[in-house]
């Protein structure tokens, strides 16, 4: 079958200015939904994106997604972008996410330049600015690739359809009820055939990858209270219950200190690893040196690759997060806590659900606070949850991206699973019953959610023309 | 022997309106000797005191503490007020202490009153106002009683020398070196009898006391560092050793919930209980649902009486206070916090010192941060720490006292030993080598350090018999 023609990826190299100008007035716009002061931002960013794909014919819907109750203030949640562009009954019709809004961000946070001025540095090629890589160049990278198809004369061998949110950062509120409403028949959405998005990270800085899994989590606050209000640790020291005395002695029963999860049947639910899951692993572009280079120290649980990069990608995980209602300023406060509500969470793998995990995790602590003898109480709350995600690496929707990869950057990606979640793929997932591709843009190291934020430029517009072979091949499968 | 004059007492009751009026004057000087803008006020309460102790005779010292440093503020620090009534070679000299200065107090931290406008409450006879009961009303009860001796025509039967300060409530600061100094011969408070300090509380609210014994402290932090910064719980979750995990471990291997010591050697440091001190604990006017009433929870670690009162008196408690650095607000965050300190103190009770019993906790916690495995590192600090104190309470000083208590009350006083410190007790014991009597004025639910703090206008009065009755009978000693 024939190779994408060349002109597209050599108008996107062509028109890297152009394309660099429009990503920086998206980044100008500071599209913060989870900021009050910033809710008109996100709709001017939304009015932007209406307006670059109208000049595209992509054919527009934008989708009210009701209210919400932030800080005290009633808002109007941001609209979301639907768009049509193809309606060719003998071609797949593929579904592309991605949102428009940003993460907070100031100067003063420990930004070297304006958070919200794209810059780039000619020293390295990166575009330093909040959302360059969450996830407004990806967004624009699709708008660059069509563009490319478009200027080059060269017919998009796919329908679209557009899914742009901008309440990402904030819980995609409103979005999982249109997701599933436009899946029905007659709904927007109905009949696509795959779905792509783009809006994570290679592993490392250096090899593409496609990313296939995604953990759940099952997120739990625990609660011992007893005395009325808070004692001086003089007066009832060894006179009464103390409710942190209890709380740590049930947390302490929860995951040992190389990371076992103590929780009977929880580890039990895991999928089995096969052969050739544990190849894929072991081929990837990683290493352990890698791992304590994120954390910035040398406090790996292995010195295995596989082992380290498993525990992240495909085992659960539990981790002790805090406690409310204890003393947790600087000094000596001799404080007995009236109480306290332990906080930790789990992270979820196949065949693991917060529906078979929530129950074995309250049970247990029950039990284990009965073997306490202690007077004080105990209150178990989820605070929330969501199951984890697998999709099938081998399905046509990722060889075409396999394809792409190769194309553009010459070399197979890393087949990868994430540790953390994105639940809007779950969403699509299970309501459209298609394939759901994560297929990034950015490097493991841009710092999506930290100061200094940044895409490199290379990888605006290599993947640019990664999203635009990535549709070239899909119409092939 | 002969009793007191009962014009003494006589003259207290008739002169009620005009010592509740002094009172108020003193609770209307916010001395919060915590707050920056109240150190005037502090130095102002001296001068009011000062100007009291002139009028009945008293010969006036004022001591110069030196400096302080207070929210990035140098500060003089106030005044110790110090003073001698009497120096006849065949009378005994009873040194008094007290402390003009108040904890902070805001009317919208829920005080029904204004609280530095002291206000009677007719229903109850309740005296309610910040320092009413901690330290304001037995400071000038001495002077009440010894007005009272003077507008009797009657010769105080003691040389009285008074050490009022003005920086209890934060630290005591300069006082240690002041009175070691003063103590040396030659020093102002050479060749003292014994001492009486009026600053503490009855155990319920129906029993005179006298209180025999002070628990000491050691305040422990335990830092536990690995990661560079917080990691999210999605990307190292089962990747790395945790901080968090291996603090709630460590801390889990402190106390058991039913309160006793884990720390090998720390329990079999006390004393071992004779059965006449286990008798003055079944003896004392206090019940478990004393102890139940003030925590405000069933929540007493035992149902007996004196197992519950030795717990808080006689025997060592370790409270873990909470955690620096983790998760401690509202609400989900998945975070891996990257360095976590835990706080945590034990109370001391003798035969333990800190110097006993910090290489015992500090040997303890290495050993089990050893078990864990861990490539995290683990830090210990002593954050501050004091002795146990006890006195004989068979001493003449007690004797003196438990007669006035008979005298004013018709009744015993308990004697008692209290969880807390109040390290200027333990001062004045090893500087001056004397026995040191607490004497306490007000009811066990004065609430010193809360809203709402107050005296009951009983207990100025018969307080300020009973300090004034403790002169006389000390004096036959």
């Amino acid at each position: 079958m024939s190779s994408i023609p060349v002109q597209i990826p050599a108008y996107i190299d062509a028109n890297a200015k152009a394309f660099v100008d429009r990503l920086a007035r998206a980044v100008a716009i500071p599209s913060i939904s989870g900021d009050v002061n910033n809710r008109k931002d996100v709709f001017a960013m939304a009015d932007f994106l209406e307006g670059e794909l109208v000049k595209l014919g992509v054919s527009v819907k934008r989708a009210k997604l009701g209210k919400q109750v932030l800080d005290g203030v009633e808002l109007e949640l941001p609209d979301a972008i639907l768009g049509t562009l193809g309606s060719d009954k003998a071609k797949k019709t593929i579904l592309l996410y991605g949102h428009f809004d940003v993460q907070p961000a100031l100067k003063s946070d420990g930004w070297d330049t304006e958070p919200f001025v794209l810059t780039e540095d000619p020293a390295t090629g990166r575009l330093i600015g909040r959302g360059s890589s969450d996830d407004k160049g990806p967004v624009l990278g699709w708008l660059n690739a069509i563009e490319a198809y478009q200027k080059s004369n060269v017919e998009i061998p796919v329908n679209i359809k557009f899914c742009f949110e901008g309440m990402e950062e904030s819980g995609s509120e409103g979005l999982d009820e249109l997701i599933e409403a436009e899946a029905k028949a007659g709904g927007y959405f109905h009949g696509v055939d795959a779905v792509c998005i783009s809006d994570n990270y290679w592993l490392n800085t250096r090899t593409p990858a496609l990313t296939y899994g995604l953990r759940g989590i099952s997120y739990y606050k625990i609660t011992i209270a007893g005395p009325a209000r808070d004692l001086h640790s003089g007066v009832f020291g060894r006179t009464v219950h103390e409710p942190m005395t209890d709380l740590i002695t049930l947390m302490s029963k929860l995951v040992t200190p190389s990371g076992d999860i103590l929780v009977p049947g929880v580890e039990d639910l895991v999928a089995p690893l096969t052969e050739q899951e544990k190849a894929r692993y072991v081929s990837l572009d990683y290493s352990v040196s890698d791992v304590e280079h994120s954390a910035g120290a040398k406090v790996a649980l292995s010195d295995d690759k596989a082992t380290v990069l498993m525990g992240r990608m495909r085992y659960p995980s539990l981790s002790l997060h805090g406690i409310e209602g204890a003393f947790s300023a600087p000094g000596a406060k001799t404080v007995i806590p009236a109480k306290v509500s332990g906080k930790f969470s789990i992270r979820l793998v196949p065949d693991q659900t917060p529906a078979l995990v929530d129950p074995l995790v309250i049970a247990y602590l029950k039990s284990e606070f009965a073997k306490l003898n202690t007077k004080n109480t105990l209150s178990i709350e989820n605070l929330h949850g969501g199951k984890p995600w697998v999709a099938d690496p081998d399905h046509w929707n990722y060889e075409a991206a396999k394809r792409a990869t190769k194309a553009v950057y010459g070399r197979a990606p890393d087949l990868t699973r994430e540790g953390g979640s994105i639940p809007v793929t779950l969403t699509f997932a299970e309501s459209l019953g298609v394939n759901v591709l994560l297929l990034p843009m950015g490097r493991g190291d841009d710092g999506a959610h930290s100061t200094n934020e940044k895409l490199d430029k290379s990888n605006f517009l290599q993947g640019s023309k990664l999203l635009g072979t990535y549709l070239w091949e899909v119409a092939k499968s």
